[in-house]
């Protein structure tokens, strides 16, 4: 009978460098990178992948990696991929492509990962404010689990997920992205009050051709430099999906995603073994190499039958996912919350993002009562299987966001108790994590009244 | 031995308007309000409740009440409850009030709620510049399950769960949030770009003597006029909990709320059925009156030890929630996606709220393929048992939202499938909202581009 | 609009004695006993009972009552419930009835219960060899939750159900239960080398006047001298449900019942706040007084549709049950093993009774370890939410059985550690018991190479 | 830092016959066979494994390989690896062997598997007499998923786990197993009534020198015969594990195994993707070769502190199994009960091997409704994950046992409804299994009132 072993369509050599992969990688959306591969629907094939750094993170002890990471070079994309139906049709503009998660993992012999805050001036994150300095926590993985030497008594199976999955755009699709990104780098300082309180920056990462990697298209040709001027940046995800971060896009889920180029050019990457709803740190996830198993399907005219455009154009649309029953679950949590009231004690109008940061804030604190750095908290609340929910939206002026902490990943009892935190022996004895200075001159955000908890300071 | 039923402490006559009841309920948040119960720590006790407007929305085929309702009078709240140990010792601001939710339900002979979108002029809601018109729609209660005449096709468990519950503030706490909300109020407009797109007004609803319902306080008396004048009002969430919506708080959960006054002074109320994550449609749970079976733990000094001022003043904090392994499980989802990119195209920035909006809007369009007005998914969205999840908060500019929906609550499968929504008798016959008109003049937000396959609109 | 309040068909008075209740009680099964009450399809209801025992047993600490207990007057139940359809048309013999369990718990006031031992020479159990004594263990709720003064240590949540639901017998079925039932307590003790095993007697119980109670039968009468000598006990479970005691049959579960007379005749009772599957140690659920919300539909014709006869005529069926999503979830299990070798190390073939009987031993005896008396441990794994599994049934000549524990019940941890078992104050303080001699003379199986930490040996 | 892959100690060469492999494999349990490898506690390490038949099942459409399969050369098992601790000092009889299963899944290559039904001549199965010709069902991997050409409409996630791993006994439990089970088979026929409902024969499968493979032991040499001689059959689980079948022990799970001999000598073997409980058909689960990664830790005299010795000597103990959160979760399922009344309608005495066969019989019929033949039920129930539970054991006569099959693996929905079965192109289009005739001349079970639904006779 037809033998069902998944084809291997991209494959990965660790030891090469990124550009010297057998089949070219990229590192922006375009809809003129040339596929590298074609696959039929129903057929099961597996796509390899590097880490969303292409190999720039070491499993070392120190963070001047993170520090000096070039950013203009991730996220490196397995694909595209072409998608034909049995009779050798490809997918159309205006199909669906239905695209199941049979299996993933890490590549073999590379069983590890990394998660890191980025340095405020290159890179940050959600806290970025609050913690600027470069730091890392190396994670190993013992199958399904994950530990790492940096942030002791945890440990957790991972819901391991891609970070990207997604289509190419059409060239009016890219346009409209280009155009809006463009307009808020332009105004978004003076209109945009949200950016007081996030303070990563820049706003957005427009269309440039340093680090650019465009798979089939060789660097200096005149093809090249026109697709590099206007091929999108990969970090946020859009109408394609793209850098959707969904945590629970693991063995057994769907993506159906709008179809905008003939063949739909799917490509893939930055793999996380786990990832925290909201991915906080920004280099947020146990971020790995890895494989994918796929198997895709093409709905005719799917997008009209099943998506609506959320915006002034037919385009304005957002991939649907289909989660399974084939995950780790967790009976109890604990749930931190978060008002639209800021740091300074200003009050936001239901705003979720200024909620969100609060809940994180008060759950790293209360974390690192237990033995913990905040530093170390800030990584294990970004790449654990906490979730980051919306709990209420419409009760002016304060949204309310919340953080749920699976208990179970903890060697220690991490609810509250009547006799309070425990001391001695229970408590983690805290290495550090490997950090860098902070060498910039943007002030820190200081919680005026929080607990001086901090193991290290504590220490000395 | 000790005879384990729970003491009844705040009984209900639904026979009796609110302000008849045996213990005088409240709607306003003030130190100075007393007690109407005292428990002892260890004692399980049970809490009844009207639903938030005192019965004043009817199980009827129209929507006039909903359109009409004085939002001045909500929320009616049982207590405040005074909490002391087994040695009679009050609980003490700084202590920690830890309260384990044993048992919940609807009240007997009152099996029954109700589900609403607000006129825009009164109330509004997440959606409400799409969908201005006061709707509502009827539930009934068979057990633990819910389903309504109104929507047909669905039906579900609920994780039934107070939408309030906190302590009362302290009177420097009170001032915090008085200060902060009129700021917003008198500011908001001119510096809150986000107010263009959460098109909900009042931005805060500040003191307000109308409609102010003081518990043991005589209205009319000079203390009455004072406190009213000052008393928060019961909308927001804030650091005493409050109107936290948090919809996993079901059977089996516990609350740890800082203490600001002596006693503790608990108050709860606003029971809801079932919500959905967000609770977007504002009144948007599935409320009824019912009851609570409550025991109290007092952790002594426990704000110090667990919680985190986040914010200027030691009062700044958020209590903390945990949740148990007993609530209705769901295995499969379907999950819609939103980008910070708002109906007008715009790009905003790692803006939560309008993520989730384009979210719910996305799934809103999506479900009314099968059979359903947007106005009966708004509202099935609002309590149904979905989740509402900050997927990615760092991707500049792209915060990403998403939108999770047990695919099980429905008699018909929703999954996306090669051949297109089914036609013909599993499309659900519907019988459409009690709905009233809009009278206002304010723009209603039309999204260009969506589908045209509103029933009624197809109908005609 | 429709009250959707279910109707109460069968009140319980708790103050008066289950003879004295308005609705006469019953505990035999027989077509001749007359419904009480009758019901529609459709209609949501309301169905009260006392514990199977009708209150002989008290909340004390002695086990004296459960020794003496009279067992033939055993199980009181609510009902004959008449079912017709909404045209007034009864079930019909060939019919299926679906009831839907759509909310149960304990009666108001009366939130406790109990589990015991039975004496070896009155009802005995599944271990009575090894546990001749009679014991008891009371329970009281708080709310979902369960704690006992006699078994420290643990709490959890119920999945309350009725042990006993089940529709009239024919009387052609009930002539085939007398029938083999006799032929196996008149040739059992020669024939089945089980009973060596299994050392509960009688094999069976058979129709006795003794305790006999009918309903609107009058004592006496010769219609019930008649019916009172072939009326079914109701201890076994049989062809149309009875006393199947599942333990997942709680809120949101539907049974799919065999109708065998006119009306169906539904009868319901020994309600159990929780059991463990096997319900070891015979009176082994924590049993109560309760209600139950019930739902009926009427499949015609629905056996021939759906059931299968397995033996010599069309009524050698059984129920269908469906489970929902609605029941506590425990995440992580300690599983206990057991092969089909006995006691004395006799190999047996492929009995799974054996083999779970070993694994039930094993269990006890490794939790006994953590500070419990044997006693205690064999009535918490008759009533906690523990698993028995027949996991292999083909590997002859030995049957595998487990016995899986939810971890989360206990507030130590029970886990196997390098270290060994804990020592000092996190072992439970062992009360003891409510137990009383055993007066017989059978011998008790020792296991000869057994640990001696029972408590009591350990202390004396 | 260290490389966390996991080390590779036991490698398979699909190409090659199992006697051909690097590493000699076994098929007897016995304490003289010398191990093959060794690992550390605290290492990760990977062991590959044949199949159990060594790859003697082919993937066609033929069963005549299954029933000419010589079972006197399985279970090919990987190892016995030597266990060391950290200081190179050996597990010692009396400690308990902790291995922690971190990943497992097919060997790369071989991702498909069989289940098959055995001849009544040559190894049976639960059901033998009813079913008693040799038939086969491939299935194909996709990832976690599993599909079959054989067994259409149904697809489900994968608990894959090792259907035997076990230390080595030592020459004292040796001969306790071998004397138990030669006195059973020379006199059980007369003393064991079961035989008469469960119809596998031989009643135990006693040591035979005929297809023994002892690794390192040449066959042939005088060491050989005596070992070969005396050496367990690897059929029947023990009190050092084996074929325990525990289908639940999957990733993230842990097994506390005894240890008899010094360096315990662990060995596994018997991979399964997926398993029912019980494992029905006998060649019940998916058979596949595989790789696990395994990680152990001693503890040492842990069969003193944890273990109990249930029989006449301190070696007539068992495993303990911990299994973990990381499964594929199911929220709905169907139930089906037995009784222990046989398919001639003959009561037999609490017996829960009669009442899991008639469960079993009793979901095989009600599923045939669905368009499938009874062989392919049984055959699905055998590997699926279904659960078969002991729901109560004490209720004499009658045990109670049920079989609950999770709804969410058929792509139809399989719940009784008032209209029936439904008919037309949601029924399975059958295509039938590969079937061998039954030439022996045993009765056939025949069930008088079972319905004619089978899809072969209606077709005919």
């Amino acid at each position: 009978m037809a033998p069902p072993t998944p084809k291997l369509i991209v494959p990965i050599d660790l030891k090469k460098k990124p550009w010297q992969q057998k089949l070219p990688l990229h590192n922006r959306w375009h809809p003129e990178i040339p596929p590298v591969a074609e696959v039929k629907t129903g057929e099961l094939f597996r796509v390899e992948m590097v880490d969303w750094t292409g190999g720039a993170i070491i499993d070392d002890n120190s963070a001047l990696d993170i520090k000096n990471l070039d950013l203009s070079i991730v996220h490196y994309l397995s694909g595209p991929i072409r998608v034909v139906d049995t009779d050798g049709n490809p997918a159309k503009p205006g199909d669906l492509l239905s695209v199941e998660i049979c299996n993933l993992g890490p590549l073999p012999g590379d069983e590890w990962g990394f998660t890191a805050i980025f340095d405020r001036e290159n890179g940050g994150g959600f806290l970025t404010d609050h913690f600027p300095c470069a730091s890392k926590a190396i994670w190993y993985f013992e199958g399904i689990y994950a530990y790492s030497p940096h942030i002791p008594g945890v440990r957790f199976p991972g819901l391991t997920h891609p970070g990207i999955i997604g289509t190419a755009p059409s060239m009016e699709l890219l346009n409209i992205w280009n155009g809006r990104e463009r307009e808020l780098e332009e105004t978004g300082l003076q209109s945009l009050k949200l950016c007081e309180v996030l303070h990563s920056r820049p706003l957005a990462n427009l269309p440039s051709t340093k680090g650019c990697v465009l798979g089939k298209i060789k660097e200096g040709s005149p093809e090249w430099e026109t697709i590099a001027r206007e091929a999108a940046r990969t970090i946020p995800g859009r109408e394609n999906g793209g850098n959707c971060d969904i945590k629970n896009l693991s063995r057994g889920s769907k993506v159906y995603l709008p179809v905008f180029v003939e063949g739909a050019n799917l490509s893939t990457g930055d793999m996380h073994f786990s990832q925290g709803d909201g991915e906080v740190a920004f280099c947020g996830a146990i971020e790995m190499s890895g494989f994918l198993e796929l198997k895709c399907e093409i709905i005719r005219d799917g997008m009209k039958k099943y998506l609506t455009p959320m915006g002034p154009t037919p385009l304005h649309v957002n991939p649907i996912f289909e989660i399974g029953p084939v995950e780790p679950k967790f009976s109890e949590w604990l749930v931190f919350e978060g008002i639209s009231v800021d740091e300074s004690g200003r009050q936001h109008y239901l705003d979720a993002s200024v909620a969100y940061k609060r809940a994180v804030l008060n759950a790293i604190d209360y974390l690192s009562r237990f033995g913990y750095s905040k530093e170390q908290v800030y990584l294990l609340l970004s790449c654990c299987p906490c979730e980051g929910r919306i709990s209420g939206i419409v009760d002016a002026p304060n949204a309310v966001a919340t953080l749920a902490i699976p208990i179970a990943i903890f060697d220690q009892d991490i609810r509250p108790k009547i006799n309070g935190v425990p001391t001695g022996p229970r408590v983690v004895k805290n290495p550090g994590l490997p950090q860098c200075t902070y060498d910039g001159t943007l002030p820190i955000t200081k919680n005026p009244c929080a607990t001086q908890l901090d193991y290290h300071a504590a220490r000395s």
